[in-house]
């Protein structure tokens, strides 16, 4: 399909009929998230993969109540770092030495770039700085989905801590940010199914120079 | 291509080789952004779309001046809104009335909803909000340009302030985020055309649950 075919195809599911999607069809959601751009390559999130029932069950009891979280087939779970430790940074660096050959060594430059960055906005800067390479992320899942054929649902509004707990994110140094229900739409039950896509006049949205 | 393929393609291009990239395909990457998925769907941010050169110029002088800025033939700049006024709420329902024939009024609970969140988090928050939202589409634009077969560098590390000054940003309620350069990859001077690509492994970067 088309990528602007599938754009058009995509809206916000509000209700989905419990089919479940394919592995082969999440995983290659999954590869383009693996895949999408942040900054300075370091990916500083993680993603959580929800198809357990029970752990959707907790999630919809207790940080979000809206029908896809069970009506879905897997929920995937942006989660930040809360900080980008030295740790984080000396196994990127690791990371980058091994699939290039090259010597960690010879890498200092690029690491003093990264932690004179996040060093120099503190901590309050750094998780929402980690949380936009997250939405950069999401917003490449929601196109590969779309791109599948797959509906999806993003979903910011839910309960933060409550997700956090339920999912154990704490203690790994992750805090959820945004959230993407994946499934079929329930052609039936969902009234935007129809609904004409509403988007901002291209002379509105852009400023032409 | 494929959208896996083009992903793999994709890589924040160091050096350009002034190319102009194909109005067509400019419009298709536009027509992408504007497509992209927002949270409530308010799109809160514009996109400065710069091929001017010497609005160029200006910026790569004062606000940025990596070689892309002018080795590229348009720049993308991302510039979420200020704040979320209820002037720009109404005009939003204005828009979704008359795109699906509805009555303004029977939008009053979602205007409802609107306003409420965003009254209720606080200024500096809304200001992230609508960055994050920009950031969803910026991430659209990516694998547009990478579908197009157009390289792409994606760029936060830019002067914000300059930016906005040399754009005339702040007039217009909107702040710089992040920028993409458009253009053609320089085979012969970009050291990282042919460098692996490095990201984080599934096991790392997935939790399964």
């Amino acid at each position: 399909m088309e990528l602007l075919e599938a754009l058009k195809w995509r809206y916000a599911t509000k209700r989905m009929n419990g089919q479940k999607v394919p592995e082969e069809k999440l995983n290659r959601i999954l590869e383009a998230i693996q895949l999408a751009p942040t900054s300075m390559g370091l990916q500083p999130f993680s993603v959580i993969v929800v198809e357990d029932e029970n752990v959707r069950k907790k999630i919809s009891e207790k940080a979000n109540k809206q029908p896809q979280v069970l009506e879905g087939s897997h929920l995937l779970i942006f989660a930040a770092w809360d900080s980008v430790t030295p740790e984080k940074v000396d196994g990127y660096m690791a990371d980058i030495a091994k699939t290039r050959g090259l010597e960690v060594a010879s890498l200092a430059g690029f690491k003093d770039m990264i932690t004179g960055f996040v060093g120099g906005i503190g901590d309050e800067a750094v998780k929402n700085w980690t949380a936009r390479q997250a939405y950069i992320a999401f917003g490449v899942g929601l196109v590969a989905a779309a791109n599948e054929q797959v509906d999806a649902t993003p979903m910011e509004g839910f309960d933060n801590a409550t997700m956090d707990e339920v999912l154990g994110l704490k203690e790994k140094g992750l805090n959820s940010v945004v959230m993407i229900t994946l499934g079929y739409r329930d052609e039936k039950n969902d009234s935007l199914v129809a609904a004409e896509k509403v988007r901002r006049q291209k002379t509105e949205l852009f400023i032409m120079h």
